[in-house]
């Protein structure tokens, strides 16, 4: 990927503003283009350093660009990436930073130019002026082409990544959300039920173990509903899982099988050991 | 409480070491005498400037103790409350630690001179050398007399976390361990039992999200082992509480029930936000 690009980022949040950060500081683009609905947001995206221009014009945004990421919601993606696809150039690539592949990939099987990812990168915080530069230092980023799609194209988009210093893993869009359905949305669904389920008179009794249990409860609800529904043939399957080793832990504690408990909790703590931070 | 008071801690890990560390810090104790089996982690503990004498002798550090602290695991409270109080003046007040109450404070309610108690603060890490004087700063203290304690033992023991930086509340054990099993046994269990059921082909493909849902498993599994036994009634309580809210969220799924969905991520971000950090 050459040093002038024109990068254009379609939904200027967390996300995408931490993405025009990174590819301004590594050198990737001169200019990034941030477009979206709302003219605050994109001013506010703007003052931060985020991007160099923004424009609420689809059309204008990407009429230059060699490369578009489409950072929005992710029931918006498809029909951005067509309304891209219609205005840009023929060799422009469009990839999106959706946290489900699988629809988004099937409805987009046609669109040569189009090729997915997922950076494994966030926060609960959300909007540009909390983007930061090193989102995707050292964070893997999944990349799920469809069947159809082109080499280069999913070299430019790995390289892209990579560049913004993450490390790229390809597979399908299916294997990915069975993946993730296991590592982050049922992980939301049960920090969600646990903040839930608890009574409104013990909040003032949690301690920093149900904060970091709870963290990622606090996320928006909207990108969540839309997680949860798009990935939800996965999610329950993990669900199924997860009702298995819950359903252990219960019987151990009947029993007040210390042997087994200590078995449990020894599994968790070596898969939570084997990840770190 | 004066402040030429001697403190003695039996125990002295992370809890007992950040006693030790803001009692002298703040001026509550002059002589702060660190009592343990094992030579090593006693001359660690002096080593951090945790406690500023150390005995494997108990008999001989709770001799002149004004206030004695118990910061064993669990299931070795009451045995070392016992030894206590046979060595200790009588106008000595010993309290614990302890992240369960009701069975000790059952088991000790002969026992005049103790009053329980149960700091909510703590780390996944373990060792004197985490150490921190800072350790109960706006944190909670539960103080959990039991019924016959006298008002001046209770009263000393409030004051004494009050002068370490925490805000205390009184309350019985069997209220103590219900609360608890809602805000930290549960939450522990379900992290645990998360890590677990993660598959290891996925976990490099964790971020975020999952590390913090699942930090706690990473604790010390024997501690956790004696707490869910400790209180399994209360946990199993809360189990069946937290598995409607799940079982909500399952419906939601396979229905596809978006408003549900919404409605349930929505209470769990309210009681998420209404904590904080």
């Amino acid at each position: 990927m050459n040093r002038n690009q024109t990068i254009a980022i379609v939904g200027v949040g967390l996300i995408g503003g931490s993405i025009g950060l990174a590819a301004q500081e590594c050198g990737l683009a001169a200019r990034v283009i941030g477009i979206g609905r709302r003219r605050t947001s994109l001013q506010r995206a703007k003052r931060c350093g985020t991007v160099t221009e923004t424009t609420t014009n689809l059309r204008k945004g990407v009429s230059q660009a060699d490369f578009v990421v489409i950072c929005t919601p992710i029931d918006q993606i498809v029909e951005f990436v067509r309304e891209v696809l219609k205005y840009a150039p023929e060799s422009t690539v469009v990839t999106d930073a959706g946290s489900t592949k699988g629809p988004i990939v099937m409805r987009l099987s046609d669109a040569k130019q189009f090729v997915g990812s997922h950076p494994l990168a966030g926060s609960e915080k959300t909007g540009a002026h909390h983007a930061r530069s090193d989102l995707f230092h050292n964070r893997s980023v999944i990349v799920t082409p469809s069947r159809g799609a082109l080499q280069p194209h999913i070299s430019r988009v790995e390289q892209f990544w990579s560049r913004l210093g993450a490390q790229t893993f390809r597979m399908t869009a299916a294997r990915h959300d069975k993946i993730l359905a296991q590592t982050s949305h049922m992980p939301h669904l049960l920090a969600s039920a646990l903040a839930a389920a608890t009574p409104s008179q013990s909040l003032a009794f949690t301690a920093t173990g149900w904060q970091d249990t709870t963290r990622i409860a606090g996320g928006d609800v909207e990108l969540w509903v839309q997680i949860l529904k798009d990935n939800r043939r996965h999610i329950l399957n993990s669900m199924d899982n997860f009702g298995k080793v819950l359903a252990s832990f219960r019987q151990a504690l009947e029993k007040g099988d210390q042997a087994a408990l200590r078995r449990l909790l020894k599994t968790g703590k070596d898969n939570r050991d084997a990840v770190g931070n």
